[in-house]
């Protein structure tokens, strides 16, 4: 039996599944920062482009993959599904472990899979140039690889922690021709008025956002660009779980068991979503489906459905997520691209209707996982995906236990090339098993902004 | 049209192709290092299991692929062929461009497809643990993936310069389990003798052989083993061009022009020797076969055809190679892997035998190549492979000059994602066009070893 089930370039989905379309209970909309009223079309519209805008909002189960996208997706697309073979053998597991592996991508991760459908909404209408904020660098470098495609320029605003300690990021968004600074940066208002109070400062996820959208907004042809968090990045990411159905399909496989790191949400929006449109259709009821956490940033598991900030400093639109608040600031784990303290709305409401589960763990349990995985399978996981893995193996012991042969599917959702030194940390020792303290997360919940 | 063109894994070859079954003239035969008689099977048993042995001197013209080493190959084989579509485009070119990929590999290159067979016919054969050298890294990381595969241990002597340079690689041997130290190293003889006389040094390739060799020899179930060079590896890597073969078959393609970067061989003779069967059969009489090498260290395009010493030391048998003499020290480029002062054997024969051309480029032109590709491909190729990149793009150019529609295919070896440093010089304008020059080339040839 096939180690990797794919498919054909033709096979890639010519829509998004859009599951607006299928909620029980609507989106809340999304409220003015100022004003707390709904926020319209024409809110958005100085920082993104009109066709952004309209998915974002739009009720249409599925929106068409423009050719010009679905051409570029080939360079790395339909990703392959892997059956874990020797995984399977070494936990001596009954259960079968397929996971859908994003690692393909020049990036590294599935995150091109919106910023190639991003660059180009904003290219057809007339964009020429794309800011953004990165952290660990997997989505800077995403967009910096998509606008170097289309021809646009690409000003990538990366927290200068992350900047200092992960250099080869930065090298690779140079090489797709993008300029990425540290964060703050003396670039923009906002940055310099840091740097003049700190110059030392080593930056925040906040601080970059506020730089990138004050850049968006004063320069001409400018837009900005989010990686996670939005309808519309759920939205495109959601290819993955079509493909992986689709390669399922293929070996007559119905998963019991689907399983995503969550950080913002579109990691597991992209794998989830067509499942959980199975589950509400009744043609898979019972399949259960979980979104992985880092006990030291458990926005769904530990957190409180509410109107919150997108950003720390409070500029963003409100949007209605499991939120441990605004203020919260995660401890410095080596998931880097789990460290947000909200969930994306369209995961949150599935999550708050009981369609997807959510669990959390430490990051030396998610390290054993990863070593584990790699010894078996090769691959060297990114620590983000490597959450999945730690909850994949956990169902496959249980398995093994209770006898049962389920099928558990998981995302793999990108390597670990530029995480070597978070591997390095554990073999150590030095990495230490974060939780939240209780009364921290209760006391950032009282700062939520009221919402009548 | 497709961008990538794939096999199923039941087409992964077989059988490996042994070029010795068609040599026009037989190979010579390997040198003892002092009687200068020819090396038998029993001299190479202390350090080689016998299957390998039996490989490097066997004369069919197939050999079985083992199927516990397929079944490891499924992890990431068939590698794709991609044909270059946009790279055309930006040209302008009427050639059609093809490349092979072998970075889908989980350490990165080629180098496991020899990796995964040697360690499997040493684990056949009881042995328990392997020591081995490596310089950029590349092959010790795969080596450690192959033996992590079957449960052997694996010692690893990594040249100090590149073990403090790229620290990357020797967390991902220690991912897959095996122990890597810098070299010289406390570890061995040859390496504390040099050691106490300069503490500082920053190592060599021809050292850290001298300790991978004392090593296997001074360990109980120890072998050594070797990533370039030698017959037996250039025979695993021809599934590379095997596969190439059917995939062009499948868009019915024949290929005009092959190119693949040369530094031992291996890499050169995997992707051609199955176009130069071609050549030799009658069945593809014209097609032209290039290895690319860098002009800081051309063995093949200025060297001499003449035995030498595979080490600098002294201690290997003398093979008969394109040589620059076995104490010619490379300038210090970015394509670590290519900076080897002998060619491969059978890759040297072909070369002699006007079967495969040579040329050399500088590491400026290379790194032009190279982020022109990333920019359109997406993929960021290792230093080592642009030197393909840039044969293939400036023959794609000649074309477009002579309007001639000719299939190019080239060998993109592996992925520069610890590269990255190098890219990063390229672009602060650092990297020097070394070409080494003619008198010092001739005085390193003076003190080749005679052979009566």
């Amino acid at each position: 039996m096939n180690t990797k089930i794919l498919l054909d370039e033709n096979e890639i989905p010519k829509k998004w599944y859009n599951i607006q379309a299928d909620l029980k209970t609507p989106l809340d909309p999304p409220m003015h920062p100022q004003t707390k009223k709904p926020v319209g079309p024409v809110d958005l519209e100085p920082i993104f482009p009109k066709e952004l805008i309209r998915q974002e909002m739009c009720q249409d189960r599925y929106i068409d993959i423009p050719e010009e996208v679905r051409d570029i997706y080939t360079l790395w697309r339909p990703s392959p599904l892997f059956r874990a073979h020797r995984l399977e053998k070494i936990l001596k597991t009954p259960a079968k472990i397929y996971y859908k592996y994003e690692g393909v991508s020049p990036p590294g991760s599935h995150k091109p899979n919106t910023a190639i459908a991003q660059a180009y909404y904003n290219m057809k209408e007339g964009i020429e140039r794309i800011a953004t904020e990165t952290g660990a660098g997997q989505w800077g470098s995403s967009l910096a690889f998509a606008t170097q495609l289309f021809g646009m320029e690409c000003k990538v605003y990366m927290v200068r922690g992350s900047y200092d300690q992960k250099p080869y990021r930065k090298m690779m968004m140079q090489t797709w021709g993008a300029t990425c600074v540290p964060s703050p940066s003396p670039d923009t208002n906002s940055g310099r008025a840091i740097l003049a109070k700190d110059p030392d400062t080593p930056g925040s996820l906040g601080i970059a956002i506020s730089e990138a959208v004050e850049d968006a907004a004063t320069h001409d042809n400018t837009n900005y660009s989010l990686g996670s968090v939005l309808n519309h990045v759920c939205l495109h990411q959601t290819i993955i779980g079509q493909e992986a159905q689709k390669q399922l399909d293929m070996v007559d496989e119905t998963a019991d068991i689907v399983i995503a790191s969550a950080g913002g949400g579109s990691n597991l929006a992209g794998l989830c979503f067509p499942f959980v449109k199975d589950k509400i259709d009744g043609k898979n009821p019972d399949v259960e489906i979980i979104g992985v956490e880092p006990a030291a940033c458990p926005s769904m598991t530990r957190g409180m459905y509410a109107y919150d900030f997108g950003d720390v400093a409070g500029l963003t639109p409100l949007l209605k997520m499991f939120t441990l608040g605004h203020d919260f600031i995660p401890p410095s784990i080596h998931a880097g691209g789990l460290r947000y303290h909200g969930m994306a709305p369209l995961v949150s409401r599935l999550h708050a209707d009981q369609l997807i589960d959510s669990t959390s763990v430490y990051q030396n349990e998610v390290f054993d996982a990863a070593v584990m995985f790699a010894r078996a399978e090769g691959i060297i996981p990114a620590p983000e995906s490597a959450h999945a893995i730690r909850v994949a193996i956990d169902k496959a012991l249980e398995c093994k236990k209770t006898g049962e042969a389920k099928t558990i599917i998981f995302n793999n959702s990108g390597h670990g090339h530029f995480d070597l030194s978070s591997y390095e940390g554990y073999f150590a020792g030095s990495l230490v098993d974060y939780e939240y303290p209780a009364e921290l997360i209760a006391e950032s919940l009282k700062k939520l902004p009221a919402i009548s």
